[in-house]
């Protein structure tokens, strides 16, 4: 098992489709935004992935941006293979985030949890992770 | 009244003075980021601010990034100075900021409310944000 942060020269068409697949697990209906726009250099992307046997089996990725109160990393599309969970992948992939947000001297690191998922948040919890008294709103414009 | 934008090259002593004093009203004790950091190009930030008679009373900031899930605009930092609330200047900033994330194409804009923000959870309410069944969970590096 590795954990690496993708970069954009290591995408090719294998990277490209397993992810698209993987990705999938997580929402099979949303549209992908295309793996070269996410790596641009300005996005401001860490993109970490678990590999086994060259199979990318996880991936979880950090956005950063630096707002008055602070240089902050949100996590976004955090996904497990479903036949790999249970394996300690997302906590690696989780440490590899948080690794490279302190390397990049972040002053926080946001995410959302669905309050349905057990597993997810006491993983969050056991890495220091504490539920804020706020809820989280949307707006869909497309 | 006017809703403007903040672009760096209108950053001047005034200005700068203003903001970490309105800022101060959301919270006096925090550290705050130099504004020429938060509004350098590669940052992607929307800064929307009001100001009357030369006076900014409010401000909401929006960053915005790439993941596989789509194109997203986060609100951040939103405050309206005391004396002046009430008047609807944070729905006129919350307005701009979603008036940019179209011309921008965003997918979604998210923010994060308190939930005994009565008042700001019914304006995000009126503005077509609806509530996530999710948690907020926050790490904080610094």
């Amino acid at each position: 098992m590795e954990i690496e942060i993708l970069k954009k020269s290591d995408i090719d068409d294998t990277v490209r489709r397993q992810i698209t697949e993987l990705y999938k697990q997580l929402n099979d209906s949303m549209k992908q935004s295309p793996l070269h726009q996410i790596l641009q250099e300005d996005n401001h992307i860490v993109f970490a992935m678990c590999t086994i046997e060259d199979q990318i089996v996880g991936i979880a990725l950090m956005a950063t941006y630096k707002v008055i109160s602070g240089h902050r990393g949100m996590v976004e599309d955090v996904v497990v293979d479903k036949n790999y969970r249970g394996k300690g992948i997302g906590r690696k992939l989780m440490e590899r985030l948080l690794e490279e947000a302190r390397n990049r001297h972040l002053d926080s690191v946001i995410l959302f949890s669905g309050h349905q998922r057990e597993a997810a948040r006491s993983l969050y919890k056991s890495l220091g992770f504490t539920l804020r008294d706020s809820g989280v709103y949307n707006l869909k414009l497309n």
